[in-house]
């Protein structure tokens, strides 16, 4: 099976590589070649059996993605993306790499009759916004209230309506906020929700922008993997009318996750963690809906964390 | 006032001309000018005091409605569109008049900073789709199950994007099915739903390939034109965090619309209408959603038709 996979230097790429290849095969067909594309070239792993390619291009290029589509891959991960801050920052270059991108991979595909190409592309959960009800489902309208938001929902439909139209097999995952990335704070307006809890476990001083009750929808990095590996084991049809889901992230709030801080690390960890309002934060992340029933990707079999407790144990041993 | 209009030339295009130019104003400021722009040359209204410009041009043509731009009309309404039937059978076509056409529009805007200007669009009960739950309202996702649906509610989110970012001031109207339709019964699914009444009015036979009982969300023409007036009216951050609504039309089943007709216009003309099933057509019409709370739209003071004797009695007397 041949798997080609966009953004697969980033975070969320990497982990997806390691894991189809420690786990050898998807859907019962052994993986025997991966392309990696990025606009960097993404490191490129040596395993026996499988034919690695790395492809360092420019996805917004008209025709870049043309040579990995005319190998037909059986499965593409389109995890490229130009994240939040930046796509709002610069419509233009969101709009070019968040949707005439995907729209480009989708008439690729539709030219090339890659009917059966099952196509996983990542969501988010900031394509929600407005005025939502308290818990959320996957009958909630999008309304999103910023551009990343749009673009991902604007793919959403449009791979819904070239999956229905049989000229390609999509299936679109909307991601919780994904806790804890590793690394370094950045703009991200996210970025506390790990940084308060990986700094501390690191010995280093974060700062907490929001309030403690505020609540966050999360799932772990390696929940998300798992996810996207079953996306594209599932059947498209499964999936219903409208070929997006929410993953099933768990509800939890700011003091819930200092409190499974303190239990893995105890107070002097909490203690790192200063309280710093920071009003144009809270603004953005209040906004983030947090509740959710997430029924329906849990009967197609998508699992999330049992609770905090298990993605900050986690966390610490992936670490060691 | 400068008012431009796409898609001037169809059925609701003609009808807003009309009532514009007999109001002769709009939001208070008189109606001065006038851009007509359809793919054949709208029919020039001669009107003391207000300068009609009618242009025949491709607005899938790059730059097209760039000259029309350069005026900085102080209202557009964007009212072109491929129809569902031709949308479906052309995704291309479909693509190009309905999504990509609205997008340049938007960008026209955008790069001559007319974020003053009210842009109205015509939207559709066809975004709606999927397993919809009995009532609809403005939070209901929209999982459309057809290409144009598609086109449209991608519309909705860019031009909502557009109108955050303050590059315009956008305002989507998403109209019930239209009854009763002028004319003669043509390829759409909806035809059935204006020939059943406006055939047997005429003295001629019609067919009605759905059971007595399926229902339909509707709205007479007068009501949709009034409420483009209107919406070009109403404060844009009134319409809230999305700026696209339902309209409020009514809920009708084929007997109650049958039973208006035998009140009006007796016995003999529903025994004109010959009742012969249609699997084709009663697959997508019962796949239409007919009940919605339109709350929202009616506190912004868009009205419906009271019931279906009030649509029925006022196209007779129209067609007289």
């Amino acid at each position: 099976m041949h798997i080609a996979i966009t953004g697969a230097a980033g975070f969320l790429g990497q982990r997806l590589v390691n894991q189809l290849l420690a786990r050898g095969q998807l859907d019962g067909e052994a993986i025997t070649r991966l392309t990696l594309i990025d606009q960097v070239e993404a490191p490129k792993p040596d395993v026996k059996g499988v034919e690695v390619e790395c492809l360092a291009l420019d996805i917004t290029s008209p025709g870049a993605l043309d040579p990995v589509l005319d190998e037909r891959p059986a499965v593409i991960y389109h995890l490229a993306a130009v994240v939040s801050s930046a796509a709002e920052a610069d419509l233009d270059l969101g709009m070019a790499v968040n949707f005439d991108a995907t729209r480009e991979l989708l008439e690729g595909c539709r030219q090339r009759e890659l009917s059966g190409t099952r196509l996983v592309m990542a969501s988010s959960v900031a394509a929600y916004g407005g005025d939502m009800p308290v818990v959320l489902d996957d009958m909630t309208a999008l309304h999103p209230q910023n551009s990343y938001g749009t673009q991902k929902a604007m793919c959403e439909l449009l791979i819904n309506d070239y999956s229905r139209r049989g000229l390609v097999d999509g299936r679109v995952l909307r991601l919780p906020t994904i806790v804890i990335r590793p690394g370094r704070p950045n703009a991200a307006a996210s970025s506390f929700a790990s940084s308060i809890l990986r700094e501390p476990l690191a010995g280093e001083q974060a700062i907490c922008p929001v309030p403690v009750e505020q609540e966050l929808f999360v799932m772990s990095p390696a929940k998300v993997i798992d996810a996207l590996v079953h996306a594209a084991e599932v059947l498209g049809e499964s999936i219903g009318a409208f070929r997006a889901l929410m993953l099933p992230g768990i509800t939890v709030s700011v003091s819930e996750m200092l409190e499974a801080l303190r239990e893995a690390a105890g107070d002097e960890a909490v203690a790192r963690v200063r309280h710093e309002a920071d009003p144009r934060i809270q603004a953005i992340v209040s906004g983030w809906p947090a509740r959710f029933d997430t029924e329906k990707s849990r009967e197609l079999g998508f699992t999330g964390d049992r609770d905090f407790k298990e993605i900050i144990d986690a966390y610490i041993s992936e670490s060691r």
